[in-house]
């Protein structure tokens, strides 16, 4: 074990990975639906039988950014930090959705497993802030609608919560974004995930709902290490917690942020932007849409023709959360671009800078997301890589 | 906390409850539908915008069959055990939807949240048995298909790992089953969990996906202790597998299984019979279809128009999986009724003796399932009651 042990990195002696492998190569066989290039997972209209028409049906969870908001509440009596995860896991998953420009039409539902000792009356809470998100998606006329909700109390399976949805979607096929069209010449814009969007509350800190298992050990003081429910037992010691913060100290760098607020910040939606942007663009500009979620900054790699190098010369400044995460954690450079967003937790890839500067200006002026151009896309005699311009020099995937 | 114990059930003891109030009061000020008093929550049509559809979106786990599961593996080896825990997720979620009388155009999806240092490299045939049971309910007719999965590693929130699906359907809205037109003077037919149906590979012990965690705790041996990561930490010492058996003993009464063996016994899926009796039966004849999930034969209470009353007079024989769970649990007759399906896990209720035995007829000529008429609905000066004939007398709900 302890052989092994030397071999494998922090991630794996955590039991997470940001590439998934293991699931990839297990999934490597199943169908990959009519556009095996998209985003999601295209279906034919099995809903509606029509040939026009397509389906999806894409699940995802808030991950163990649930754990940290359970710390969080039990700590400070803050419920909101509970409210906040049905959201996370809801627009993890809206906005995969809308990469492939499903805007409209949308049902939902919501999974929430937990552990009954550990989340009693709170689930009402729980419960009820995804149908929330729902009505606010509407104010920005976006059809999204909160289908069903399962509840089970299961403490012999989970240590605190863990929360699921699905969304649902039928589309017209001939509006499916396919990334398999982004080539050689196209612009890569980014769209900030920091700074407060004109349908969110407060300000965002850009985490996103990524990483998270690492950032809270990595971050959080061994003062935590007596909270048991928040962690697996099989987890070597050594790397439980061994941060230098408390969830109520200061950002180092952004003062207005604690801990807690930086670290269980709301994931932004993109979903209002990608509307307004394909109601005022025509889809065939947009070649790609892409969600920077698991693999970071290098999830496009998995995207575009066969033979594309994305360079991104120009990335946003790192925000605080993640300057914070890499000096506590001493991940490198690389490595951070790999498993979070670090700035911008969407990208648009587009023919030209005529579509760029129209689109930055949507996300600028009307929905108050910083936007630019991070990069091109150019050919590459080989598989896709994807080279980024980072604090420690550029770095090639 | 002592005090507070003595007052608690064995079953709130172990943090689980039959009747889910915590939760029903949650969601008690949620919107319910078009169709209030029908089987699942239906909406209009979000997905296609048409006035004459409708949609559903429904969510379901396997619960803590998913822990013993594990344990079963971890102590045979025998990945089948696992294998089994996503298509019961599946069979709960899909019978549920049957039951409005959806058994066409079914999409499915699946979130598996996993400890990854308990399963690893399983987890690709726990992934792929969810898909090989929609190609055989399309061999069955049904258009059901595997949309996308999800596989969280979340070590630091799941025990050993938990699998959820959802079913999305888009119908018409004259086609739905809507259970509130079960009215006194109907019949009740029962359809039996046991036995082997045509779609089966093997015998059916009856045991369904409820009331598993007071099951595998009353029924396992305290030897089964030493798997910690099979139960809460924080149930009680004396409510841990407490049981007389280990897995590879036999089923007293019925020797074909052992106790792994009937505990996992995959739950029947009811849908190619749903689909058959619709085919056969015009839907204005069928009032009402209940799934006997959480609640157990009392879950028909919550449906049917206000002020009837369900009286079972002839239940199914009680299986032999259920004899035990009760001879070692000394649970009451009556509270296994309120958890276990007792030898019907599905009800159609319909209006004359004429439909009653055509559909008795399909069930056992063209499916292998034994099914009768196990009670009637009579005029109930109150809200609705259920009246059942246990081993112990009636008993009233």
């Amino acid at each position: 074990m302890h052989k092994k042990r030397q071999k494998l990195s922090t991630y794996e002696r955590r039991g997470v990975s940001s590439q998934k492998e293991d699931v990839h190569k297990a999934t490597s066989s199943l169908d990959k639906g009519l556009f095996p290039g998209a985003f999601c997972k295209i279906l034919p209209d099995v809903l509606g039988g029509s040939p026009s028409h397509c389906n999806i049906l894409h699940p995802d969870t808030a991950g163990t950014k649930a754990s940290l908001a359970y710390l969080a509440w039990r700590t400070t009596g803050n419920l909101g930090h509970l409210r906040g995860i049905p959201v996370d896991a809801l627009v993890m998953n809206v906005d995969d959705v809308g990469c492939v420009g499903a805007v409209q039409g949308i049902l939902v539902d919501q999974t929430i497993s937990r552990n009954s000792f550990q989340i009693k009356d709170e689930i009402k809470e729980i419960i009820e802030s995804a149908e929330q998100f729902c009505a606010m998606l509407r104010v920005w006329r976006i059809n999204c609608h909160f289908a069903s909700g399962e509840t089970a109390s299961v403490p012999d399976l989970v240590r605190t919560f863990d929360v699921g949805t699905s969304v649902a979607v039928r589309m017209k096929r001939k509006d499916v974004i396919d990334a398999s069209r982004v080539v050689p010449g196209d612009i890569i814009v980014g769209f900030s995930s920091t700074g407060q969007a004109r349908w969110e509350a407060e300000q965002n800190s850009g985490i996103g709902s990524n990483g998270l298992t690492n950032a809270r050990h990595e971050t959080l003081a061994p003062f935590y290490r007596k909270f048991t429910q928040t962690y697996a037992p099989e987890m070597s010691r050594d790397l439980v917690y061994r941060g230098k913060y408390r969830l109520e100290d200061r950002l180092p760098e952004d003062r207005s942020f604690t801990i807690a607020g930086a670290l269980l910040s709301p994931t932004r939606t993109y979903l209002p932007l990608i509307k307004m942007i394909l109601e005022a663009v025509p889809r065939r500009y947009i070649h790609g849409i892409i969600h920077c979620s698991g693999g970071g900054q290098t999830k496009i790699r998995k995207f575009g023709r066969s033979g594309n190098r994305y360079v991104k010369y120009r990335p946003f400044p790192v925000p605080a959360v993640f300057k914070m995460i890499q000096e506590v954690s001493k991940l490198s450079w690389r490595e951070m671009y790999e498993v979070f967003n670090m700035g911008w937790r969407l990208e648009m890839v587009v023919p030209d800078m005529k579509v760029a500067n129209d689109i930055r200006k949507i996300a600028m002026d009307e929905c108050d997301i910083s936007a630019k151009v991070v990069g091109a896309v150019e050919e590459e005699d080989g598989p896709n890589q994807v080279i980024i311009e980072t604090p420690s020099g550029q770095e090639k995937y």
